[in-house]
């Protein structure tokens, strides 16, 4: 007997997780270790602690133990903005007027407006527990930069944030957020870095990119006493971290005896689809159930679905490791006319891997088509959602429109990473009728491929 | 023995309030009834019903009913994004280093990112119910808009939305939220309306004011056949539907055993103070409890600490009912550098009794000082507060800080109405020490109180 599911299920704290998921425990094949961008030799936790924290090096190289203990500082900190509800969306299910169920895991709920605050407060914890006296990142339109500048706030750490040039002049609101916490924020490419003098002196007047944001951050943290660098998705310690959204999901949906059928994420280099598949995925990969699992990517930045499978450069200097990954080539850049993240060129190692054996699907979507569905479930549900968690949603409505033909009474479930308040530039050229869709051609596509590493 | 108090207590939704509540049922001295503008007798049903929808006319009348129930279709749309959390500030506590406990009551989860969505269901319901074809509001800044083109979207209703001209210039992201929502959303003043004609005639360029966009509301609803005016504050039926703050609050207080010594809340048009204070104001009212209330307001328009208690009329065009209340004058208008909300000439008449019999303090505070609070609070506790809510930061930190000294071990609740991610601005003012305070002097109230209606 199914017990009656309430609109929003919330854990109480004594029910929240104790410990991340590691999915790579499950997996036989293994991701594919990150390379030296010069020797072409898997990196050491030594070459790797140069640029990152200690504990994260143990993290991001541990593809053996399945769970790992969330330390007390970070799960009083995940407290103030944690469990995060598991909805039921009753008012979309009625608009769509189909049989399926609809469940979404919100993770909007907090000042960063999104899930990246999950890793962003683990990534600062151990910086801090290592005695760093700051970190540095870099953030395109703020969302990954707010939530570091809010986790460092916390532990008291100083947040280095190197934001792209044109993201900082037209998108000021993100960059106050950031500085109201307490951030030092930089329009990348500056002159307090040589990488960035560099690009300066060549592209005078340009607007900067996140792959020169990355390299300035980098140089930065390598070349400051006491400073590391941190990141926002891709690496696995990051989807280790985001776990805490499939571990609790998982743990509401068991107790109110809920089975998901089908499991969708949107997917820029991973970090939320990876964090909320995770436990459900550990089961498939055991034998133990079974489920789909879908990543939704924008038309114009389809590394999934359109991407070779390869070790390519994580950013554009090429100072980073190199990773194998689903990727479109580390100088792709999407079109301008594209809102939102998921901007990424490449895709997890995790969820590259996961893809290429078969365990998951791709969709790729394009934006009107994103907006649309975004209105229609803001219109029901109440929450204006972020272009880049709307993908999911579209997804969603397309599988329960499905149900409908079919008379199927399947079980869905998306993440909602987070809020759209500050991407209303985006929302407003929707509502004028002034925005655009851009599909690559396979000429456009091609440039990128050239350029990739010979491995 | 006291429970061990969560982070965050949330009720589960068996336990939300059922019902709203009236605390003129509970006054010896009922607030002073509406008076019509020209007659000045009290205002009949008939006539408040010409502006005003039929049910929410009798709730605006009503001061004997304790208990109001909540249409089911209110309690489905509360449950989108209620109950709310009580949280223990116990971040704050820490960095405040003081033996008070520090509550708040946080209404900022939702999109219209405030308590003002409480109220917004309703009155959409109530027209809805009644058969009318849409409502016509003004709005400043767009919170209030914001909430009801939510609840008309809702319910599919029209939503005439007028917004101050010069918000809808500097603030088009709340514009472009109230847009995406499906609200007609026009500048005023506006070619819509005479008033409005007339005014841009004498006027032209004006950036409008919040008087004129209420006229212009006011004479699109009576004008147009199906459609209401409706308002978020200030009126008896808006504190109503407001009163499921406090009693949710209430409710979670019992549950734990916890009693406040002391309630904050920041006062503009008094809506969510007179909300948050009802049901505890009733057992004061009653002799069954003792609270202390404090009413917290800006130096720059401190309508209870330096008002008068006079009828007044409720907007600059003088078309609206007169209310008795605390007030500056309808002519009053803050200083230009006053940021956020809470601008009000006047103060709800259930409020304004309360206080002018003794039951409730009053305070009043520069921005700076708010400021200051907002981003300490922001800092420790992760939410970035709206302007407006800061205000009530302010005084709990100041409760907190004087239970410091005095070792008191206090308990402290405070409303947190909303967040301010739309009001970067300020914040941005505040960051760069930009931000300066205005306090009106007495020569600067005259004209205000020189324009009082003799009655």
């Amino acid at each position: 007997m199914e017990k009656k599911i309430p609109y929003k299920i919330y854990l109480s704290e004594n029910e929240m997780p104790q410990y991340w998921y590691n999915v790579r425990a499950d997996m036989k094949n293994k991701p594919a270790p990150l390379l030296n961008p010069k020797t072409h030799a898997p990196m050491t936790a030594e070459e790797l602690e140069a640029v990152f924290c200690r504990e994260l090096v143990q993290q991001e190289l541990d593809d053996m133990n399945r769970q790992i203990p969330i330390p007390e500082e970070i799960l009083d900190f995940y407290k103030m903005y944690r469990p995060a509800p598991l909805v039921r969306a009753y008012c979309l299910e009625k608009k769509l007027d189909t049989p399926a169920k609809i469940y979404y895991k919100f993770e909007g709920n907090n000042t960063s407006g999104s899930h990246k605050l999950n890793s962003a407060i683990a990534q600062a914890y151990y910086a801090k527990k290592q005695g760093l006296k700051g970190v540095t990142t870099e953030t395109g339109a703020g969302q990954w930069g707010t939530a570091l500048s809010m986790a460092c706030s916390y532990f008291d750490l100083d947040c280095r944030v190197y934001m792209v040039k044109c993201s900082y002049e037209q998108k000021p609101f993100r960059r106050e957020v950031m500085r109201t916490y307490g951030a030092d924020v930089t329009p990348s490419p500056s002159e307090t870095t040589e990488v960035g003098k560099q690009i300066l002196a060549a592209h005078p007047g340009t607007g900067g990119s996140l792959g020169c944001a990355i390299s300035e951050a980098v140089e930065t943290a390598t070349g400051t006493e006491g400073y590391r660098y941190v990141l926002g998705s891709v690496l696995n310690q990051v989807l280790l971290h985001q776990s805490v959204i499939g571990v609790e999901t998982k743990t509401a949906m068991d107790k109110y005896g809920i089975k998901p059928d089908v499991i969708i994420g949107c997917a820029g280099g991973g970090s939320n689809l990876g964090g909320l598949i995770s436990p459900f995925m550990g089961e498939k990969l055991r034998g133990e159930a079974d489920y789909r699992f879908i990543a939704v990517e924008p038309a114009s930045c389809p590394s999934l679905t359109r991407g070779r499978f390869a070790y390519d450069y994580c950013d554009t200097g090429m100072v980073c490791p190199l990773a194998k990954m689903y990727t479109l080539g580390s100088g792709f850049i999407p079109s301008a006319n594209h809102a939102g993240g998921l901007r990424y060129h490449g895709m997890s190692s995790v969820l590259s891997q996961l893809y290429n054996d078969g365990l998951m699907e791709a969709r790729s979507v394009t934006q009107t088509a994103v907006f649309d569905a975004a209105v229609q479930f803001a219109r029901v549900e109440g929450i204006l959602p972020a272009p880049e968690s709307s993908h999911a949603i579209r997804i969603a409505i397309d599988e329960a429109m499905a149900c409908r033909e079919s008379g199927e009474e399947k079980t869905i479930l998306f993440g909602l990473t987070g809020t759209g308040y500050f991407d209303m530039y985006a929302y407003e050229k929707y509502n004028n009728g002034d925005m655009s869709d851009y599909i690559p051609t396979d000429e456009d596509l091609k440039a990128g491929f050239d350029g990739l590493p010979q491995i």
